[in-house]
């Protein structure tokens, strides 16, 4: 099976959860800046929701890139993937309506937690279908940006119940770390003339 | 007529279904475990939900990769069954409003039951138009997974009105027969140098 | 410049508005059948939309199909066509609150009468760019079932004060007459080796 | 990497946008023809937002079609763009509930203003990758319509504390200026044999 039709869908799947978000994004209230100041944070959790899946966006249209074979397993893999992306407006609503507070905060790292892992299983079972493939094996072989993410979401989502803005702040932390697209692959597909997609 | 606007078009409107469920996700009342724990039905709803129209979107795409030809009956029950499925998220919302109750666990079966129904249709009018393309015909000539799903979902509405649970176990078991991808097309394909698309 | 766009485009906004048209959907009332019953009706506004959306997407692939130029004329009839098949989720939501009353019901043959006027203002420009292409114009030339569904959404108009079942009558006669796909082209594409997409 | 992905998926956002925006357009009040009026003014506000994003499709349509490089620049410029874009909906809501008062009008003018910033950035990213495109560089070389969104933009927010409905009117005015499809390009690229895509 070509992995045509796969990017296709996630492409899809995406491109809708990034736009459908704003629907789950809580008006201000009032007529005046104070009712604006106050809505601050949901707009703040809304950008760094709609970067976050555009990071998502970004990084798997450059493993799909290197990627040759999929089978059932990336499949089901980019499923779960997608599962866990599509709870991100869910939880926009959850923390419109309840704010900044624990709970909806430790479900926010929860969600991007699962989604995290849901795209290293992904990776991992790209590899295995693509295990001639080296420049892709190589490339991703030392994952300690995948690592760190999730030591991050782990320790956002135990200071959520300390404090949400910490939560928060490593949240944040993790998106930033990610800005960078992964040169990795970008570098070595440049070199290797097998790769050209 | 060519059948890779009939694809793009059902993949457009699986991918849009299956990401705009989460608008009709309940929220969690309250600000603790206990008001999570009282939404988790409705998320298992959700989750059982995303995975049943994951399955429809993956066999889906084997079907029409055997496919060669498309007509007007296979355009409208392709609509047929769209149709259908679109009301999954409609389903849904009912769920997290009226709870785990007979009437819409029922109502989400008979949407189940008529998708199931739809995609039978699809099956035999695809099979019509490609009677020349043997793979195809063979391939899913003895359909028993199509006609235990039927059964499985009319047993679960029958059910709903004793035990919703049970109606639920019923749509659960039939989801978990089909997590296995449909290796029957995929293995005569693999045989059958005329079908390589 | 290329249709291919101008096609995906379209393609994407229809299977958004097919799929979206749910969430406007009206929940039905209490926990009994009376309850399913009474939201029958808008349940048939429901289909008929959806039938009606369907069939729109179908006339315009095959016409685009037969297209081989378009220019700024066309896109922005396309843009306008699509403007207010983007209002048919509206009124779906308005007679979900209003009922199946004067009002919105005469507001939905509006909707589909505006349509039907940008459907025909698309077909005009298609044709004007593609004056070499005969088979496109001669399979659209006399285009009685245009003229027809004018009519009818007219009338469908005028009734609603009336009654607005003899309204709701009116859309679906239109609806039916449509349901058979448009084989006045497909049937010249098929004898003209040109127009082979 | 090459720029196809991109257009799919900027095409599919701004689809969804365009799309989901009737999710958020008020339903008039009541059973009569004042409810209808008193509406009016979202409803305007709501063909605004369609023509503008419109707008945006078409002229991004063009830009991308002169274009031959894309890099990480442009990635991230044009997930800004989509970003201001994605609240287009948000905007329509908050003036439904709202009304046309003085805060919502300006915060329309801001996304518009802050999309206009974001194409602006897009279009300079752009040049700057495909630096021995001279089509595209000199094409877009004077950007007089660019700088007078933007003052038109910066106008209208000024204007809304003072009366919203001028606000509206610079608004309006832009749109209108951009109606006449970026010929500057499509005449370039007629002439150029180079950039035939």
């Amino acid at each position: 099976m070509g992995k045509g039709r796969l990017e296709a869908f996630t492409d899809g799947v995406i491109a809708i959860i990034i736009t459908i978000m704003v629907l789950e994004l809580k008006l201000p209230e009032g007529h005046d800046v104070s009712g604006l100041l106050a809505a601050a944070p949901s707009f703040l959790v809304y950008a760094l929701s709609f970067v976050n899946v555009g990071i998502y966006w970004n990084n798997h249209h450059h493993m799909l890139h290197a990627t040759r074979q999929v089978n059932g397993t990336v499949l089901w893999a980019n499923l779960f993937l997608l599962f866990w992306l599509s709870l991100v407006p869910f939880v926009i609503r959850w923390i419109g309506e309840a704010g900044i507070s624990p709970l909806p905060i430790a479900g926010y790292g929860f969600v991007l937690l699962l989604s995290a892992l849901g795209y290293t299983w992904l990776e991992r079972a790209i590899i295995a279908v693509n295990r001639d493939n080296g420049v892709l094996a190589m490339a991703i072989g030392s994952d300690w940006k995948g690592w760190l993410s999730l030591a991050g979401y782990i320790a956002g989502i135990a200071f959520a119940f300390v404090s949400p803005w910490i939560a928060l702040a490593c949240y944040l932390s993790v998106a930033i770390m990610w800005l960078v697209p992964d040169r990795r692959i970008e570098r070595r597909i440049g070199t290797d003339p097998d790769s050209a997609g």
